[in-house]
This record gives C-alpha cells, sequence and structure tokens, in this order.
C-alpha cells in the first residue's frame, strides 16, 4: 500500500506529489524548513495529509532545540507560526499545529508567554523538562498518523459494506472525480479507502477516473495510486462519464468532499454536481466518503459554503500550453455544491448515513457525549 | 464577420486553423496539392467546410489543365481521387468531389471512362469545350459556398426565433459545447449561428464556451471565433457546466450535430450528453442546430450510430505534457448520443422542429416532393 507520509524514525518520508504521475520519488525531511518548502511547493498536498506534515515540522523545528523549556516553547512557537505561512489557506494545517502547541503547552497555563515566564517557570517546576516535552510531541505526531489511517481505514471498512450490498457482481465498477485517495491523507484515502479496503476482503473494482480539470488531479494522482496499489484504473476526461453511465457501465460513483453542511449538501471538486446529476438521472448510486471533521453542523446548507474562484491560467494555459485566445475571460469555480437529494448515502468513519441527513449527520456527529468516540471527537474540535 | 473560406477570384482563402487561437493568419490556396495539405494538417476543418475546400481544390487543379475535353475529365477524376484521400473518413469531402464530377459530367454519358472515349466524343461534339466545363465546376463551387452560408443563415434565423421567444431579457446566456460555429462552415455557423444572426436583429447574447476535452475545441475554436466576431464570451471547463446551470446563469444551451437519427436521438461531440442531462435537470432548454444533410432518416434510433474511439494520448498527453500514468488506459470516445427526450427543439434550415421528432423530422426532410426545396435536396442527396 502506497504510504504518502511515514515516520522513519529520524525523518519524515514523503512521497513526492510534484514528480506525479511520471516518476515515484520520496524526500527524507529533517527539519523545518525542508518541510515548509515541501507543503510549499506540494511535495505533499490534501488537507489531512498537509495536517499530520505540518505537525512533524513542529516535532523537526525543536528536536534539536538546546536550551530550557520556556525557550523550547518558544521556539516551538515561533516554528508554528513560520510553517503556518507554508500554504496560508489550508485549515486542516493550522489545527494540527495548533493541537501540537496544546499538547506540549499541557500543564503550562494558556498564557504563559514571554509577559508572564513566572507562570511558565511554576509549570517547569512541576516536573516537566524539554525531552518530556519533544517526546510529547512526537508521540502526537505519531498519534496523529495513526489516527488518520485509523479513520480512512473506518470509512473503508463502512463503505466497502455499503458497495457489497448494491451489487452482487463478481468485480464492481466504480467512477470517481478528483483524488480523494491515499495521496490526499496518510494511506487509503477517503473515496477510495472502500476500494483498498474491499479488495483486502477479497472484493474486486475496476475504477474509472475522471481526470478532473483543471487541475487534472484523476489523470495525475488517482489513476497513479490505483496502478501503483494493483487496482484496474481507467482515465477519462470529465465529460465523457455521462457516456460511460449511460452505457451501464458504472456500477457507483464515490467522491470525497471538502466540507458537508447539516443538511447533507456536499461541497468538492468542482465537477462533482454534474456526476451527482448523471448519476441520478441513471439511476446509479452517487456516495460520498466524508470523515466527520469534514461535517459543519454550523452551516445549514450548501449555500453557506464560500466557492473560491481560481486563476484564469488554469484554464486557458494548463500544463504547457495556450489554449484559449489571449486574456479571455474564465470561469473557474475551484468546488461546487451537491444538493443533499442527489446523495445516496455518506460514509463516515462512524458507519454510513442516509437520508434524511438533518438528522442522521447530527446523530454520527454527535454520539452519546460520554463515549470515547465523542471524548476524541471533542479533544480534536477544541483546537480548530 | 470571419470568413473560415473565400474565393479572391483568384485563389481560396482558408483561415489557417493550425494557428488559432493565438494567431489569425489567412492561406491563399492555387493549386490541389496545397488544398489536400492544408485539408490533412486542419488548416481547414468542420464538415461543411472541408466540403467546400475539397470542391475548390478540384477547380485549382483543373482550372491551368491545358487538354481537350476528355483528357480535362480524366485530370479531374485523378485530381478528386487525389484529394479524397486527404481525410479518408470526411463524408461531406467525397460527397463534394461525387458533386463537382457530376457537374462536369453533365451532358456525357455516365460511363463515359477511358474505355468508351466515343461517347465522350460524342457529348463533347454537343457543344462543350472545356473552359465552359471548367466555369461550370467553378460556378458550381460558388454556389456550394453560397447555398452553405444561406444554409447557416436560415438556421441562424429560425434559432433566433426561438430563442426570443424563451426569455424576455435584455441579454441571454447561452452554453455551447465543441465548435459549430462559422470555423466549421463557411460563415455563421450552426449552433452559433442564431447567436450571430440574433445580434444582427440587435439581440445581445453572452457566449459560455465548454472548453470540450479532450481536444479543446471550445477554448481554442469557439472562444476564438466569438471573440473575433465581438461577441462576449466565457471559457469554462466542460465540468464547470452545471454550476453555471445550477446559479441560473444559462437561459439555454445550443450544441450542433454530427448526425440526427429519424426519432430524434442526436449524436455530437463527447460531452453533449452530459450538458443535456444537466440542462433537464435544471429546466435549461436544450437545443441542437442540425442543417437536413446531418438528418439521417435511414436511421431508426441513436444506437445505430456507430462511436468512434479515439487514440488515448489525446487524453493522457494532451497539452504538451504527459498528464497521466506510463501506458494508463483511457476511454475516449469522440461522440455520444443524446436521447431525444432531452432535446427540447431541433433547428434546421427549414424551421424549428418539435418533438415528436419521429413524425416532424420526417416532415422537414421530406416536404412537399414538387417544392424547390424537395428539388434542390434531392439534387445534393444523389450526390451523396
Amino acid at each position: 500500500m502506497l504510504q504518502t507520509l511515514s515516520w522513519t524514525g529520524d525523518s519524515l518520508r514523503l512521497l513526492d506529489q510534484t514528480k506525479l504521475p511520471t516518476r515515484t520519488e520520496y524526500l527524507d525531511i529533517t527539519d523545518e524548513k525542508q518541510m515548509w518548502d515541501a507543503i510549499k511547493r506540494l511535495v505533499v498536498r490534501g488537507a489531512p495529509a498537509i495536517g499530520v506534515a505540518a505537525a512533524f515540522g513542529a516535532y523537526l523545528g525543536v528536536r534539536d532545540f538546546d536550551g530550557d523549556v520556556h525557550a523550547l516553547m518558544l521556539r516551538l512557537s515561533e516554528v508554528c507560526d513560520y510553517l503556518a505561512t507554508s500554504r496560508p489557506t489550508a485549515v486542516n494545517l493550522f489545527c494540527a499545529l495548533k493541537r501540537i502547541q496544546s499538547v506540549a503547552e499541557e500543564g503550562f497555563p494558556v498564557a504563559a508567554t514571554p509577559a508572564s515566564p513566572c507562570l511558565a517557570q511554576a509549570s517547569q517546576l512541576q516536573g516537566r523538562t524539554t525531552s518530556n516535552i519533544k517526546q510529547r510531541i512526537l508521540d502526537e505526531c505519531l498519534a496523529m498518523l495513526d489516527e488518520d489511517t485509523a479513520i480512512c481505514r473506518a470509512i473503508g471498512k463502512h463503505g466497502a459494506e455499503l458497495l457489497r450490498t448494491i451489487s452482487s457482481k463478481n468485480s464492481q465498477n466504480i467512477l470517481t472525480h478528483c483524488n480523494a485517495g491515499s495521496l490526499a491523507t496518510v494511506a487509503y484515502g477517503t473515496a477510495l479507502a472502500p476500494i483498498y479496503f474491499g479488495i483486502e476482503q477479497g472484493m474486486r473494482f475496476h475504477v474509472y477516473a475522471d481526470e478532473t480539470r483543471p487541475l487534472l488531479q484523476g489523470s495525475r494522482l488517482t489513476a497513479y495510486e490505483l496502478r501503483q496499489n494493483h487496482v484496474p484504473v481507467t482515465v477519462l476526461c470529465d465529460s465523457m462519464a455521462a457516456s460511460l453511465m449511460s452505457a451501464g457501465k458504472i456500477d457507483a460513483c464515490i467522491v470525497g468532499t471538502d466540507r458537508v453542511a447539516a443538511n447533507g449538501d456536499v461541497a468538492n471538486k468542482i465537477g462533482t454536481l454534474g456526476v451527482a446529476i448523471i448519476a441520478k438521472h441513471f439511476s446509479v448510486p452517487f456516495f460520498v466518503a466524508a470523515p466527520t471533521s469534514s461535517i459543519d453542523l454550523s452551516l445549514s446548507t450548501g449555500r453557506e459554503i464560500p466557492i473560491e474562484h481560481r486563476d484564469a491560467r488554469e484554464v486557458s494555459h494548463g500544463f504547457g500550453s495556450q489554449t484559449a485566445p489571449d486574456q479571455i475571460e474564465v470561469f473557474n469555480p475551484a468546488f461546487d455544491v451537491t444538493p443533499a437529494e442527489l446523495v445516496t448515502a455518506i460514509i463516515t468513519e462512524h458507519g454510513v448515513v442516509h437520508p434524511p441527513y438533518a438528522d442522521s449527520l447530527r446523530q454520527v456527529c454527535l454520539p452519546d457525549k460520554n463515549s470515547e468516540t465523542a471524548k476524541a471527537q471533542r479533544a480534536r474540535r477544541k483546537n480548530c
């Protein structure tokens, strides 16, 4: 199984995604500057993967620091501020850095700053040393690595079970859009996790990967990772999905998501809405794989999700050549919103969620308040 | 108005489409070899435009021929055979060459061949000379030029009237897919003719042009010609059309067609089916502009239309760089078939045709047998 990030014991090993799809190369990151550069240059990408990488960047930035506890905390703060500038809009990155700082500060009053060193010193007296703080940070990074993998595997398990119920075919054909695979997470991915998990359980799949204009994450990344993981894959232009579904060749669509609103509306890579409408037309199930961290109950509908519009040149000058007249006007939204009524089911790490989503999403996000899951969720959320 | 082909009195002037969308250059074609090369290299493209270009190629190939009538006819036959090899699958090209030969042979028994020169000579005695045969060929070429323009203008007229009925907005937003514009015909085009004609009549439009992967005819050609003709245009990736329609920004879709079956099923550039399904979902009218020459009553449904599958590299290596893993499997159909129930109306040169198409298409294709239209249609068809 392709590993996007892995800890070698001494460095964070990153699959260099700038070299895909033609070359498989790894970079061993040993300090925070290399990590900043790796995140900036998209060596590592995908919200969950960036978060974990940034956390390790923070650890690498203090690992060799030689000073007292207070100086270490200052250093950590500087490193985190620095890493936060690598991709200014990546929420997972900020959350991960905040989580690392919280862990390091545990036992310190929240207000421990240069302005109140006495408080910090008082805490230090409670037995904390630089080496146990460093160890605590590393442990948290490793926990984040495991946690991301566990969430993806759980999505994979529930998704594979769901796919088993929709068809008894010897091999299922699955259409996906963009890359919500292992390359966007530590391993397994979200939308592709049911495929990988299902194969481990003896199921068989052929994946049809929309190339996903304008940035071609489907042909560059999804096709690459499936092939590396020995899953049969066919690439098609986004405009060809209707033709495939019309011919009865697709058993189900599975996509990832950037954000799910409380009513089940789903924001995802531009083009997802078209896939969902076409799937509905041909009665093909349309599934969304969503870790509960991407479900935002504070948004009542998808209309509240802001849509980023990106540079015209991604469309007019994609991949080395100009393909539209000079200074042509371009419509280039990065995401679209698929309304809940087009979504057959949402696959989370806690199980499959069905319509009506207003109830079912709330249940999966706010389970029994005293459960271990709920506690872990609250712990993660307080950092975001 | 941009002219794709025009007769200068001495040469056929072609807009060099290999230079689009960045440069506007013309080539003056003066002999059949240059024409063969221009068709082969896609300097001129689009079925109607290729047909007219080939006819002029035949004329240019015999214009300076010095010999008797019989030798001229042999020469014409050689030139036509030669030109027919430029794009072996272009039906309009064969029809046009056959039409030129028929015109030249008028008065000659059909079997006038080297094997029966006496028959040819007998006809020659009926007053035919090389110069009046050459003139007749040129006249036919010019008639084809005018005829194509007239058909496109008539589609434009009927289409503009149709658009006037669907919205009273000051400016309408029209989505189109691929290029069925003036660049594929002598002028005006088919799908874009209602836009051009409407603007002549004081209507206003903003056209949204799907880029049309894999070959990007939308961004390279449609955006170029609309801009040259001062029509406001915005380019989008094919996957973004759903987002636009979802936002209520599109008043109607208009596309061209390669072939319409007797029941109204429409074959057109890959991606058209998706546009039609999405338009239906959002209750946006979906119109097809179709000269009656593209309506094939011999096909009962679209299932009988063969779909060409093209080279994988158009998808995997489409922009001057490799965008998918080595030797990846690719699904690359050139066309799809949109079922009649998704087509709001079909715009022909004889008027707008509504469902049920089985009746209305037959009426528009087989009008009163003694009408001038019917005679002209029969004359054209006997050459195909």
